[in-house]
């Protein structure tokens, strides 16, 4: 016997993390839209967030109610990450130009860190987490939640 | 005779563009929250959005109605850039460490163009455009809107 697969069913199903992402971060939480990233990158409290929707690389190519909750969970993920961390500036960006699976930046930056006022993408090599203090921060950040 | 002046008055009056912002870009026309420029960087078709509200830092910093308006811009914006330059990639960003009034980069990117794939910001120096070019240019932005 088949299963019934409704061409929604498929679409869902269709949605996977890239592989390139997937590797240099570690999983924090899943929120409503997104799937919620940190960056293994100890240079900078980094967080990525990824709407789970198959075949997305621009915010324009996602629904009007998509954008709209992307929108409200990027705004979420900066506050909680500017009070956690107490940071000078938050940057955000969505740039796509080698992982073109589309996926949003949130990055605490501080006068003088690394790179600054320059912008963290592109700059020199990662700077991986101990592996207690990666499990610390998220800790914190779920709890932030 | 004095003129009465509300707080909500004096508060919108108090909005003014950043001169660094002023600057380095073109005007080209004002949306509902934002207004609209073009970075005088001929090297990649760059817009920046500026929310008309003083003493703005952070998306989050923002009521959640002009927050909605805000992405709905930046959408908009993205997708008329995209349309009409035919870039492989739009780049976003709010970054704000040198200016520290909010502002988001709407910026077409194409494979192999400065930088690439790179980030726009803090690459090199500016390449400003002809007179005539960013006049072209704007003008079919006016007409794309």
């Amino acid at each position: 016997m088949g299963i019934m697969e409704t061409p929604h069913m498929a679409e869902r199903a269709a949605y996977s993390l890239d592989p390139r992402l997937a590797a240099d971060t570690h999983p924090v939480l899943s929120i409503g839209l997104c799937t919620l990233l940190l960056k293994d990158d100890s240079r900078w409290p980094w967080l990525i967030l990824v709407p789970q929707r198959a075949n997305m690389r621009e915010v324009h190519d996602l629904t009007p109610l998509d954008q709209a909750m992307l929108s409200f969970e990027t705004t979420l993920v900066s506050e909680m990450l500017a009070r956690l961390t107490g940071c000078h500036k938050i940057n955000t960006g969505a740039l796509g130009n080698v992982v073109e699976q589309l996926h949003i930046h949130v990055v605490a930056r501080n006068i003088g860190d690394a790179n600054w006022p320059g912008p963290v993408w592109g700059h020199g090599a990662s700077r991986p987490y101990a592996p207690d203090a990666a499990q610390g921060l998220i800790s914190r950040m779920r709890q932030a939640f």
